[in-house]
């Protein structure tokens, strides 16, 4: 997507931040808050004439604790030089995603991003720690703690964590980082139906237990994807699905010997008719670029159609089946995968070019099928620009009526981030 | 503490909660939300003639999923209770404290609790997934989503989480549970001194890593306590510092083995002097009863000054040993005890019977001993009546003011819980 502002900004300082908020709430100017721009929902992207306020120059670590893990730095730090940085020191950051070269820090927090390591690590409404935040008027809210408790009235920094830049400006992030594992395994598995790949699920989260760090998804038409246009090589018999699963633990024995006996258990049981097993860092990026680059493969595939839905983990891959039937010849592709162990399926349809026509066979069906099984229309991408009026179909209406509340509350001129998150229509 | 109310109302359902509450705002009627009041800072406590409103009726669960471990019930509901009822279905509640017989699921969400699973399960920010809330006016919100991730507009439940009962009346709420680990062990060790014991913990988290479900200690005063009151028995030599270590995990050969570990590199380095092992859940209960019951064991002490401080990890017993010296003659004991992985000291100060002049020795003196070091006041007890006017030593005056903003555009006529959370000034 491309904006058409005019104007773009740079601070390098929180005190910078607070005289441009300042400046642009007294003149009524509206400003997008952007971040690494990797957004799929259009969150950080200008919709009309909005300043462009950028976090690209505000990249300096603060502080970090070696004992405790707590790291606290500015929010246009890259993830992928802060997972870098803190990987040094024997620590690892809670979340990574796809994006993370490009990303900023500010950006996720400021998203609710989830990504690969959720399963594990929980979501970032638990390992951020604190945060500063620069208001719409300019004046800042230092919630910069780096406490893991503290329970002194609320907990502002909640409301800004997702808010999608349409609260506040974050301006620095203090996060818990875990201990870096010392052995990291990965096994790539084949399934021959999800059902299969459901019970497959179970058994690894009673087996693996606490050394589960991931567990993946994709579909026999996502690796036909990833075949054809990025020319990467299946190395395992072809399936109807395959399974990403990552394995981080304290002692390299103790998790082989448990990933040995629950390949064991479901090789025996027939629900994995294939499987092939990484320890070594290549071998482990190799597996997972099978999973990562999907989305880039789908890129080469035609113009696409993307949707990011959360539903109970035994139906999210009915909603694939479903809309392949729905559309029948309508769509090139119709494929799944995303993060079984969180229940967050990214179903992603393609075509030869755009397609209002499929749009509105895709749309509002998608929704209503969420809604119907109480799934959630944007589990980790946000609503951005793209999905806020389909709000409805996740939350109701009293609820989005207090968002209006405290967005009308936090930033009364509307100028931080407008036409984002929250729908044109407040009942 | 005793409140003066002459109305208990004890509804059964979210409707009769709505219509308490529409009823006591129209006719500006103050309301104190209670669960199992058991709460240490007042924050169930009526302070003049509120109405209260009890969920000990409302202790239905609703709905519990096995396959994702998802548990959704009413407020009231007893938290060991609910432990039980899951732990027969294979799981366990992610949070677990000493008043667990009679706390209400409600009131440990409303007041953020921590207790001892926190440091292997995270805070309820991360496992409660969705709240039903009755606002002041007794509109029902709805947020009672059964999903690990659902980035659809702001996350308005967490403005409940931690609120005590201030913004809104918790009525219904669904939670993530954990597997039931397949073997507990539990380590009762001996340290000479406080720095010994910190070596103690960073080893820990190297060689126990995900295993590690529990990291408390008492000081050798506790130790006393606990026998002197409650004639329980120290299992090893006297020591300075004594620490429950806790492993909950899915592999018992595995987590003997790295218990094993761990216990010879810490004997053979001398940081620990002596020890106890056990894996039985008869001798697992007895050590445990050795930290849990410090609490009563200091009731028969005389009457007790409680402080609930979040310090970075290095400092906590800095504070009491400052403490001890700070008052000399004038306190019968001072002891620490609490969650080292979560930097959460418990500072108890005992006296033969309340004494002002005491008091007025320790406050604001440890507050401020706290806030130079950027620690929290309250780490997991919450501010209720009793600390909320120290507010100030956590939190800047421009967070406060937008709590303020938050109360009054949530519960305008202030019916909720008065005088409680937020202080006298709002600055």
């Amino acid at each position: 997507m491309a904006g058409h502002s005019e104007v773009l900004l740079r601070p390098k300082t929180t005190e910078e931040v607070s005289h441009i908020l300042r400046y642009c709430n007294e003149r009524n100017l509206a400003v997008c808050p952007q971040g690494g721009n990797t957004g799929l929902v259009g969150g950080s992207v200008p919709v009309f004439d909005e300043v462009i306020l950028s976090t690209s120059l505000m990249n300096q670590v603060l502080t970090f604790d070696s004992i405790s893990g707590i790291l606290t730095c500015q929010a246009g730090c890259v993830l992928e030089s802060l997972s870098q940085y803190v990987e040094e020191k024997d620590f690892i950051m809670p979340l990574d995603l796809g994006a993370k070269g490009s990303c900023h820090i500010g950006g996720n927090v400021a998203t609710n991003a989830g990504g690969l390591r959720l399963l594990r690590y929980g979501s970032l409404r638990g390992t951020v720690l604190g945060l500063e935040v620069v208001l719409a008027d300019g004046r800042v809210l230092n919630c910069l703690a780096t406490l893991r408790k503290d329970n002194t009235g609320y907990d502002l920094k909640q409301l800004f964590i997702g808010s999608e830049g349409t609260l506040g400006v974050i301006t620095a992030v203090s996060i818990l980082c875990p201990r870096k594992p010392k052995a990291v395994n990965v096994a790539f598995l084949g399934c021959s139906s999800f059902q299969h790949l459901l019970e497959t699920f179970q058994c690894c989260r009673g087996m693996l237990g606490e050394i589960l760090s991931a567990f993946e998804f994709l579909d026999a038409s996502c690796m036909k994807l990833v075949e054809t246009h990025l020319k990467l090589t299946n190395p395992i018999r072809e399936c109807d699905f395959y399974i990403l699963i990552e394995t981080a633990g304290s002692n390299a024995t103790h998790d082989e010997e448990k990933l040995h006996n629950f390949l064991e258990e479901v090789m025996t049981s027939s629900l994995v008719t294939d499987g092939t097993v990484a320890t070594e860092a290549a071998k482990i990026k190799a597996l997972w670029s099978l999973r990562e680059r999907v989305t880039e493969a789908l890129t080469h595939d035609g113009y696409t159609y993307k949707y990011d839905i959360s539903l109970p983990v035994e139906k999210i891959y009915d909603l694939v089946k479903d809309m392949r039937g729905h559309l029948g010849d309508m769509a090139k592709n119709v494929v799944g995968y995303g993060h079984v162990g969180d229940g967050n399926l990214h179903l992603n349809i393609t075509s030869p070019s755009k397609d209002p026509a499929l749009l509105a066979a895709i749309e509002p069906y998608v929704y209503e099928w969420t809604a119907e099984w109480k799934g959630s229309i944007s589990a980790e991408h946000g609503l951005g620009l793209k999905k806020r009026n389909y709000i409805y179909y996740s939350k109701p209406s009293e609820a989005v009526a207090l968002m209006g509340n405290i967005k009308a509350m936090l930033d009364p001129k509307g100028i931080l981030n407008p036409y984002k998150t929250l729908p044109d229509q407040l009942h």
